[in-house]
């Protein structure tokens, strides 16, 4: 059984519609580079930096095989006897940093693994990183993704919200990376083919736009000096640690020793640490690390922040 | 024995004479706060962000003291029996991001450790990251730590060179994070007292001025642009990738979640990850990664480096 070509198709047709629907309303243009070594794969990635909006947003899909599984791939699998069969693996993964503090950052990662003759799992998740969370605004997202969890019978969005909080957690600050989302992983229909669980991904990938893009229209053209993109560069501090300290795909790039631009398309183009930064408990910047703390966003009642100063 | 006061005596009396003459030059002041926290120790930071000259520079002094030595004191000691035991621990830590791309950052860290009744140890390190490298100022800087360990019976210039590459080593880009300096730990006198190696440590905090500052003082002045800014923010994402994923003392820092912003506090205050920020190879940035790899610096012939785009 190999289906990774097919489901690599629906990943490179669903970066098509998600870069189409990025590039409205940026006039800068998204660049695209790819790559193909023979025998290993190939992928391709969309790029805009710099952009009226979007100060940078990558969207990345590659499909790769090769004989030996590592250790990366199956451990937290629980099935480490499958380390070193052959594998093939695709995905898709996409980040945003928009330019307005206002509006959020966003990430989403779907990839499909196959390891040896029988065995598949999908897994993946979308994660929203305010830098001045609106409640509305994560109540919006996180409404739109139990919306598609719930159509669907293998959906688990009652699981996969804490996967995500406990996945996106810097333990050093005791902080959130952001307002959380979806965390799924392992995701398998035992003895069957991938086909029963094709829809909720397709579906997953289609929710990336309206979920998330709607808040940088929203954010956008709201006004902002110097003290917000301070904030903005504060808060994009902790994309930093979090992916360089404890994400397991970066660390994996990193320790594959692939192309090392390309595992890091996920750092912000502009970022800095200081000591200016930090704001007082009882400024709005400094309500929101308390507000950074898991929530129940999808909830009838949205926690509320004090946005005055 | 504990003659840990009284070398943090030594440390802190070497703080003040290195924040005054980082202070000569730069016309933004020096903010200094402290810490004490009772029965565990007490610390000094002298801070100045966004002046003239330095963008970022801190100089920080701490003695702390506890009943049980934490792994990460005793570990690549070769001595995990002391683990558990009561310890002592004082150091000097410094880092300075100046503004100019054209004046290289430093860093240099004076430690000194005892764990049970008997054993004691220094451990310390200086180097240096240009994100222009100009030989002689390597060389001037190498040749200034060679010139003092040299000095010293227990100094080890040719020992403590090549452990400085291998610790400041990014295996992920094959790139050294700047180009080197001294390193050594673990340094004691099994059977005697710390004090034969006192003239080694405090001539070793004096030397820190005079291999450093005149580098700074040098570059401080000479025009730049946008380009040279933007391969400042470039060379500075080692600055963090290195310090986030491979120094042991910030990983410390962040497990044992003490203050975040000090142990990060080598961090810069403004960096960016871009596609844009990689140069072509036939660039002056180009050959900068090439040009750092570890080289003989403190020989006679230093290695070229052609200046022109």
């Amino acid at each position: 059984m190999d289906r990774s070509a097919e489901i690599s198709g629906m990943f490179f047709s669903a970066q098509e519609e998600i870069v189409a629907a990025l590039q409205d309303g940026e006039s800068k243009r998204f660049a695209a580079s790819g790559w193909e070594r023979a025998g290993f794969g190939h992928g391709l990635t969309h790029l805009v930096e710099y952009g009226e909006v979007l100060e940078r947003a990558a969207v990345n899909v590659s499909l790769v095989r090769g004989d030996h599984a590592p250790p990366a791939i199956t451990e937290g699998h629980g099935r480490l006897d499958r380390e070193g069969l052959p594998f093939r693996a695709t995905g898709l993964s996409m980040i945003v940093h928009p330019r307005n503090p206002y509006a959020p950052s966003f990430h989403a990662n779907f990839r499909y693994f196959e390891v040896g003759d029988q065995e598949w799992w999908f897994g993946g998740g979308l994660d929203l990183t305010p830098v001045y969370p609106f409640p509305e605004d994560c109540g919006h997202f996180h409404r739109t993704l139990k919306s598609w969890a719930d159509r669907h019978p293998h959906g688990d969005y009652d699981s996969w919200k804490p996967a995500c909080n406990s996945y996106f957690y810097l333990p050093h600050r005791q902080e959130m990376r952001g307002v959380g989302g979806v965390f799924f992983d392992h995701l398998t229909l035992p003895g069957e083919a991938p086909d029963g669980l094709l829809p909720l991904i397709r579906e997953g990938l289609a929710t990336i736009v309206p979920a998330y893009l709607p808040l940088v229209h929203r954010r956008a053209a709201t006004p902002y000096g110097q003290r917000e993109r301070d904030w903005q560069m504060a808060r994009r501090t902790r994309y930093v640690e979090f992916n360089l300290i404890y994400d397991r795909g970066t660390q994996f790039g990193l320790q594959a020793g692939v192309n090392v631009d390309s595992v890091l398309m996920s750092m912000p183009p502009a970022v800095g640490w200081s000591i200016e930064h930090i704001p007082p408990a009882d400024s709005v910047e400094g309500r929101v690390a308390e507000f950074l703390r898991p929530h129940d966003w999808a909830g009838a009642t949205t926690p509320t922040l004090a946005t005055t100063a």
